[in-house]
């Protein structure tokens, strides 16, 4: 449950968002997040992840009281049995995810009443470099598409401002667009 | 269902794997497939994407007899309230998933026969970026860590060589750690 003040603007609490810029303005150690996901192979394609715990703010976060699972599968084309979206699907998801929330977040700090944001994303893939088939084609999308439809009490230019502020600043399309440095460990015992 | 054969290798039909591989091998047009996700957001953090079509194979696949949701959130800390996980950690999910199912695929065609696969993946946050209280650290995460454990009926050397390979043709893995264009359209009516 959220508790609705009179500084709730688009279901944030600005008084807080406000409190906790503020705050981390003064203290950056307190901005140092680690976020995780533990993950175990089921059968074929079918794999589950497992998401609870994470370190914010000087310490590890204990407030969330469940922890949530996320199937992960893949079509009969791709030899799965549609367990669960792709991790293709997941990626898109995530960037979905991440914009939205920014553009949310951006329009509460700005004064903006949203009524509304839609999304579609696209992700072109020539499944022969995943597949080993060809090395020439990336194994990843070669490009995404992304198509808002954003509406709230504000002018059509302030909105378009509210999702430009809101792409420089969202986590996940910085990592989509820009990479992150990745490093693999294995043990087999 | 899956219809387990002799054929089939932790979960996967290998033969209908490799006829999948020799019909794209000869026709590389039936290989370029396009993902996609449809987001829309409830109120705060709280946001839902539907997955379920996808075009395959020359033609839209409509194999799938039900969609897809995900739930996404933030914790408290971050001004949610917890209604899923958040996009940075979907983001760790969609790579856990894609390296798994990568490693699976690559171990059923090497005739690995594999007991477990599971993954601790971390990611490090500055969220000043993403909060836009500095400029300097970036939005997303600075490095994510995976620690993968793999066991299954082959010497460690085998176990290792086929979580290379998966790394290697893994799509997620490679949008994750070289970045993917994004192009985003917004409309405000």
């Amino acid at each position: 449950m959220s508790v609705v003040t009179d500084t709730t603007r688009n279901g944030v609490d600005t008084e807080k968002m406000f409190a906790t810029l503020d705050l981390i303005k003064t203290q950056p150690e307190l901005a140092k997040f680690q976020f995780r996901a533990t993950n175990r192979w089921i059968d074929g394609a079918h794999n589950r992840s497992t998401i609870k715990g994470f370190y914010a703010a000087g310490g590890e976060d204990t407030t969330r009281s469940e922890e949530f699972q996320c199937d992960a599968g893949e079509p009969a084309i791709l030899l799965g049995t549609d367990t669960g979206p792709n991790p293709a699907e997941y990626l898109l998801h995530a960037l979905a995810a991440c914009l939205t929330t920014s553009i949310v977040y951006v329009a509460a700090a700005r004064k903006v009443e949203l009524t509304s944001v839609e999304s579609t994303l696209t992700g072109e893939m020539d499944v022969r470099g995943a597949l080993g088939v060809d090395d020439e084609p990336r194994n990843g999308f070669e490009r995404i598409g992304v198509s808002f439809r954003v509406t709230g009490n504000a002018p059509e230019e302030k909105l378009h401002e509210v999702v430009e502020r809101a792409q420089k600043r969202s986590a996940v399309y910085d990592m989509v667009t820009n990479g992150v440095p990745v490093a693999v460990e294995v043990t087999t015992d």
